[in-house]
């Protein structure tokens, strides 16, 4: 395996021997505030990456198109090659974090409508919020390009919104990327994983995600766990 | 005429005896920076005023509904009474200001589409940028008002395009506000005037606005009446 074309905060990507292929492999690193809070996970890594691999799985038998092609090992998985849109996808069942924070609505508060964000994915400016004007001025996606984008997006949070309500999870909010292939097709890439969902149990509001992380709630790694025991996994 | 019913940074609204009815009053006070910096400008009432009159006066005869009915003396118009839709609509043909600093684009690149934005109107969340999502999920206005509102805003882009450019100016971005009648018709409220527009002259770039007050440029008041003079005011 070559060396790392590209290394995030959570993720690194390899180039694979086939050119269409890269060996993504997660990482226990965690970090929150743009960069600003640092700190492991311990099993992060083997946990986010199974989780990822399950929805992910789930999502393409439900007839959305993934960079997704198979988990290989513990941390690793190989996926597609994809061009990554340099915009985060967010999608808000219920209000909390950043949008709360923002415009002073309680954490908790349903609202009557599905909110779909858009952000610009740069650190240096603190991935801040915009919209599908700026995201085409910018270049970094044209209209048709978003209007599939929010198609998929919403068919995702369906699904989602489903599966972890039959799990005793509530599907709070949720972070999605995407990539372009060498066709130019939009398929959906990054990962979910209690690192870019917010997931609270249904019966005890408990948070089951990396607010845990952000806000010192303790019992981070025993909730990721808890998530991936819910879906299935070991 | 009663009390001041509503009182803003630049205007006094005012209640007449006919209740479908206000008097609005273009105050000198100028603010920016979200209220933190305060001054005044002598004069930038008479003259947005006036501004003002001519710009919605010009705009209903191009068929754009506005609460405009008439300027009554040099400080006051007679407008319809409308409830005021809380968001603010921003349009930009060139990029300038807080999407330069947001994203981190050079002042004065010109983007490919226009770009229209909404913001939450909201002194103690400094206006925020939202979208459309977030203004229906605050109760804010509805998809369909929205619409209207961005019809409406598309239209009258071009029209004062066209119109400053004939007057050597460069329209680089303006706000504006809409305001439902007692009906639920949305028509366009508020003013335009170099408080709440960047205008550049076209040869020489200059700016003939408030970034002259906010960027401490010298001359304002002669910017503003550069303006009105132009507008074949006096």
């Amino acid at each position: 395996m070559s060396a790392v074309m590209y290394e995030g905060k959570a993720k690194q990507v390899f180039q694979t021997e086939n050119e269409n292929e890269v060996l993504i492999r997660y990482k226990d690193d965690a970090t929150a505030f743009n960069g600003e809070k640092k700190g492991q996970i311990i099993g992060k890594g083997e946990i986010n990456n199974s989780i990822t691999s399950i929805l992910f799985t789930l999502l393409e038998e439900k007839g959305i198109k993934t960079h997704f092609i198979k988990k290989i090992n513990e941390r690793d998985q190989l996926c597609r090659s994809v061009e990554i849109v340099m915009v985060e996808v967010i999608v808000r069942n219920i209000i909390a974090g950043s949008m709360a924070k923002r415009v002073g609505i309680e954490e908790g508060t349903v609202p009557p409508n599905t909110i779909f964000e858009i952000c610009y994915k740069n650190d240096d400016f603190g991935d801040p919020l915009i919209n599908d004007h700026h995201a085409v001025a910018m270049g970094l996606a044209t209209y048709d390009e978003l209007n599939t984008i929010y198609d998929m997006t919403a068919k995702i949070n369906e699904i989602m919104k489903a599966f972890f309500d039959d799990l005793g999870i509530t599907l709070v909010d949720f972070k999605l990327e995407f990539g372009r292939t060498k066709d130019g097709e939009i398929i959906l890439a990054d990962e979910i994983s209690p690192d870019t969902c917010r997931l609270w149990d249904k019966k005890t509001g408990e948070k089951l995600d990396k607010d845990r992380f952000r806000r010192d709630l303790g019992n981070i790694e025993g909730a990721y766990k808890e998530i991936l025991s819910r879906l299935g996994g070991k």
